[in-house]
């Protein structure tokens, strides 16, 4: 990494810095300490430990290494905070989290603070004294790990909510939290704005005679052959992404956007979760063991479905043209099945998106939900297309047909920052382009995520291929 | 119950209810909101569940039953805050009452005000209006089963304290809490003093020769014949005392104190806990799959235990006079069988208890730590002995040797009420005599405790009988 | 124990060796050695491993110590076939068990005879030149030991039975095993008949209409008093049934025959199963996660249930005037609630069983079925009744409402034999009288059998007091 | 498929077929009933269970749908046998075959024999009345489905014998079975050999002192480039071969033998079970949850280790040279990354192998067990050579670094047969070479075999690429 795009100049990632730490503490704006404690599954954590943990993460591998004299807020918390650094520290088992009622949410607050201004002492001492290209960087990991905390912890709460028999928003709709004493107080200034539903949104609702009938897409072509996958050139990336190496694609084709919730609904109305033909076996097992009958945060009553979602429980005939999230990577292939289609490789994505731009519904819409994509929203013959696709960036996470596999010539950074990504490569798909509740400057089109088949926490979605 | 002993004017019905609501607030003082929120095994609820259920209680089956013109708080509390009551109402699984963050704490004790206004309203009417037996039985079973709670809560807590990494204590040794702004905003006047070790204490500790050397005992002889046991007279009981019935005894002998840490710590260093001969076959099970190797909270370092309190954490070596606790039925059984003796039946306990006053060291101690014995405190010959056994109520909670069933005669609750305690009677130990955190106004000889055989997070203790 | 009731000579004592080592070979017959390899649940042994663990119990407490110049016949067996005397030796986890393939049934069946021989030298020994009253009774002790383990291999072949989606029957109703190559070569002279349904057991179905409707029972009143429990008198009996004393017992009353089938279904036909209020907490536990809905091994299809059965699957029309078993704790106490009734003590049983000759359809009538009261039969008043109750003995095991805890005076047998018994009384109910798969020699007013509260594997039933 | 390599005609498919059929049983030939019976492990199943099922597989599709007039054998052996495909029938759960103790095996001969006479009838009409290409291809599955159950009987005795405490052998070193009386009555002319340690092999035991010492190994490079993987031609595969497609390699080494015993046990020496910065991340958790610290069927008694095999328990010094068997994908993964490699990619091997001859240790050999490589026989320089790789068939399956997905252009079969492959990918990494217990007719360099992660049971090792 010789140079950056977003940060080329120290300037510019002390910005980038302070932006993100301070976008950080907006999202909990609407949060009282008691719901930053909650954690509902194994897979989330509390509030509160995002906060923590992401102070953490500069003070282990950046602070105590790169500033001379720098003091640890708190030697506890040196292993308090740690994830699953194995060969930094010993950690806490994940389930005792929740347990953490002290230190308190004000303390963690002084903790950040204490560590935002060795970060600021640093950079100055970057600038003046001792340039290091590696603390540069290191400040540039933490501030992309940051992101990928912020995203999380908006997951985690709305989980933390769901699980609330109360179902509290994160969010209402078209208002603000209406009682600001029991809100952490916080810097003012939030940068993403409220959500009021448009009338062109309001004015497409899918025709309850949509139910039932295989719902038809338009695919665009790509030629395929000797493309390249992987990150190449200046700016930030994670060591997953390396090194950018060449693949073979055969011909083929990909949806021009996502698949809706009114769509997924065809599939439920036509058996799809009662049928194990249209499902891998590991994804039937799933389907009995959970009794899933729909994606996570649907409930049924009386006969309509409802979502919830970060703007709190809406009908889902307000929702049926924006892209189904909440799905397994079980539900995705299943529904692909359905379709007679498949999901594409990430090979198959990075390449249709590259001549993209990085653009779309993400986190600082907004709007933190997905959006219908253009399409859906225009009147157009469902015949195969040479419209370009959209909704790359953004929305929901897309998942692919990819296994998490290291690319040839992978090197896990050196230390304990090899374990950052590295060590999770079984068992895992990859997903690609990003939510509605990614920060913008966070994604692009060689960035992987990855989670387990079975997980449904996330904002994932489904793109179908052929 | 046609009279009660401490409640037989509504004056007195009415202060007590006053004092008990206030106690619970004033154990709750040191505690924050995020505090609160943890519920750290599957037997604990969080602080703020326990304020909220004790408030529920006298919603659900005083207040609106028996109070005209009573509004609910919050129609959702109905079912979000029952425990177990099927026939009265829905009700939310166990595990995710650590998720309720909304309501917060705050609104809770708005909450327990609207519900303690009720009743004044109510004790009002009932004085100048309307005398009803029932509603008046009905308050002063919610002053008892928050009397219950109030236990429960201080052993939620200090569960929750022993989980999390960085072990703070509820009330550390002659300190108070030293940062009253986190702290709820409750009235003042603590009902209970700070703890501080008495020179008397200090003075005793068990020499470390002890170790490995059987303990011996003092037993005082019962003649036994045909007893008596159960309830009677006025006063509150609750409906599992009853009915009073005959049982006959054999001769038999109860030690004249509790096993203490110390004599605890020997049958540990005789390899106690790697004894199969030694244990039930289930309680050779629980060792194995728990790796139990001590008492709950008992941790070593460096070869030295320490005990982890509602003081913080202290050596064992300043505690081997206490009577120990936290130990399950099955190590009860076990140290008895090492000790050649065995463990009481309930019938032989209330007996032996029966002369004793109803005194001891109990929550209204402020110590929130068992006591040594008077007679560990004497030098004395340790053979048989005419004097009384004490320490029977207050200190530990004393497993006995009997299974928790219905007495002849038996009658539930009418109603939801009848599933306060009959429910519960299976597979079930019973435990007598109250513990150092049992308010005093709440225990008598023929109270019955009771707890699966494997429970550990209680105040409980051993003693032995022969 | 002086002396014995059933075998106060040696000869007698021989004899009754033979026999029942005979018997146990002879309930093989209808086994191939392939069912014999069968263990399916938690609970059950393969047949094989109860005929070679029923020898073991002979060669390591009495040849190994009493038969100077005993060779073992496999030094690996003295481990392999240990149950879980842990004093004893190491023994292989109860789930292996259906792994020993080896050593073959046909080695099995040599280790037998290698054993056999030793006992009838000890046998002749103890007669002409060395008496000794210890082995005496060790050898009674490996009798009552094998009857135990007859009784469990049936039970334990049921179920195997039904485990198999073929339903293979045991012994069918009227006809004998047609293929006798496949059967075990064994001595000839059955000691138990094929069973034909008479007559009068066909002649009474319980109508249709009697379904929905609950029951009527008689009952029989007992003065209780202080009575005695616990076995007395020569004549074998267990280490638990000591010693005898006294209890004290309120006036009570007993059904005069156990719950039927037909009851038992009208009990499910009125909610049972789905009516949280009629249950221990456990108990709805119970239901909710085995999803209980009748009775192990009846099933139901197009609306008629049936009942599998050690002769085969009987339709339940056929078998409504039987009492009805394989219930757990939990069901009999359920269906006790929804009778307004309760079982009986331990201690009421056989005070009330005292006085009745131990006669009933026990493994001797080789029905292998419950069999109806006789008052069932008769058409007869539903009041209360000064008829004697009956049915104590055979039939099914009554659920008493007792734990199993050790009486007064309790002392485990010494060295390994203590583990007989003793280490088991914690978490178990006590069941009275034996069943139709009981030895007749076996069973007595003072036997307790025990099992934990959801087991249903055995063949047990309800009676009523009140 | 228009034509085969191997049954280009009618008679060779017959011979094939017949010849198939008879190693089966002779297989079972050192196997008695009850040896059968057993399922030790939930991946494993019942030696019987495997008879049936791959009888079931002709009858169920080919017989049923291709022989006019065929007679099922026993209509419920329909859906008894069936494994896994949902679309054809019902089935039972798998862990319940265990209790299929009816049919005995002397039946499920008969059942075997039915389905061979059916066979034959078949191809009799194929031959003079009805060609039929389809039926042709199904005869043909079913014999590749044969010979992999052949595998897998194999290697579930051999879990099966290891579960065992006694730990027979299913053919010991150079001995037959001794007592034949035991054995099923199976046709004579055993087609593998008993084997015997060559000279060779003794002669070169891996000298202690090369414990603890990072092993070396001779590297072949490879140029890659756009190659093709998956099977063309004629010649049986199996549909997830397919579709031929290309892929781009770029250049890399494999190593030219698989990993021994003793480079093994060098990893382990050097605490490779005890560092987490050699695992995968859900690899550490299975070493941690399972406790692992050597390949399955290693064990260590006074400090030296043995191996249990097909041939019995032999110590770890006599089999130092061969490759290493029984380890995870994570285990291989572990250990690649201790010895500073990885593992190669499944296209990789494939351009690798496809020079080589299909050739090497199979089951045909008779040996039964992994054999050395011949370069670890010799001394050689463990420089990079140009020498080919060997032992790429045989021996010992081998993990690749890629998970089981389906090629571009995958179809499965039509109806039922559709579940055989497609199904399992997810989860699963891909093994390629066959292993000693392979039939040699079996593999080919296109043979893509499928375990999840952390499967053991299976002849799985370990060869290295860079």
């Amino acid at each position: 990494m010789s140079a950056t795009r977003e940060c080329n100049t120290l300037t510019e990632l002390g910005a980038r810095f302070k932006a993100t730490r301070r976008r950080t503490l907006a999202l909990c704006e609407p949060l009282t300490p008691e719901d930053m404690m909650v954690q509902s599954c194994p897979e989330a954590s509390p509030a509160k430990w995002h906060l923590a943990h992401t102070a953490w993460f500069f003070e282990s591998f950046i602070l105590r290494e790169f500033l001379p004299g720098y003091r640890l807020y708190n030697k506890d918390f040196s292993w308090l905070f740690n994830s699953y650094y194995q060969s930094f520290a010993a950690f806490p088992e994940k389930r005792l989290r929740a347990s953490f009622s002290r230190p308190g949410s004000d303390e963690i607050l002084r903790y950040r603070q204490h560590v935002d201004q060795g970060i600021e002492r640093l950079l100055d001492r970057l600038q003046n004294e001792e340039p290091s290209h590696e603390a540069l960087q290191r400040i540039e990991l933490g501030v992309n790990h940051e992101e990928q905390h912020q995203e999380l912890l908006l997951t985690d709460i709305l989980h933390a909510f769901f699980t609330n028999p109360l179902r509290p928003a994160y969010r209402p709709c078209a208002s603000r939290m209406s009682d600001p004493e029991r809100a952490l107080c916080l810097p003012s200034g939030l940068e993403f704005e409220t959500w009021e539903r448009t009338d062109q949104e309001a004015a497409q609702p899918c025709s309850a005679s949509s139910i039932g009938i295989i719902p038809t897409f338009r695919f665009h072509k790509f030629p395929g052959g000797l493309c390249e996958a992987g990150h190449s050139g200046p700016g930030f990336r994670f060591d997953n992404e390396r090194s950018r190496h060449r693949v073979w694609l055969d011909p083929y084709q990909v949806a021009t956007r996502l698949v809706t919730c009114a769509e997924f609904a065809a599939f439920m109305a036509d058996g799809g979760y009662r049928r194990p033909e249209l499902w891998l076996s590991p994804g039937w097992d799933a389907v009995q063991a959970n009794g899933w009958r729909a994606p996570l945060y649907w409930t049924e009553s009386s006969d309509a479905w409802s979502i919830f979602t970060l703007r709190g429980e809406l009908p889902l005939a307000s929702l049926e043209n924006i892209p189904v999230s909440h799905v397994s990577y079980f539900e995705a292939d299943a529904y692909a099945r359905w379709a007679g289609r498949r999901l594409p490789t990430e090979f198959e994505w990075e390449a249709a998106s590259q001549a993209q731009p990085v653009a779309g519904n993400l986190l600082d819409s907004g709007r933190l939900l997905p959006a219908p994509g253009t399409e859906v929203l225009q009147s157009q013959d469902p015949t195969e297309s040479s419209e370009s696709p959209n909704q790359f960036f953004g929305d929901c996470w897309e998942w692919t047909a990819s296994a998490y596999l290291p690319y040839p010539g992978f090197k896990p950074l050196p230390g304990s920052l090899g374990e950052y990504n590295g060590k999770f490569m079984s068992g895992q798909m990859v997903l690609r382009g990003g939510s509605c509740i990614t920060p913008a400057a966070h994604i692009r089109a060689s960035y992987r995520n990855f989670f387990p088949p079975e997980t449904r926490w996330q904002f994932s979605g489904i793109r179908l291929a052929s």
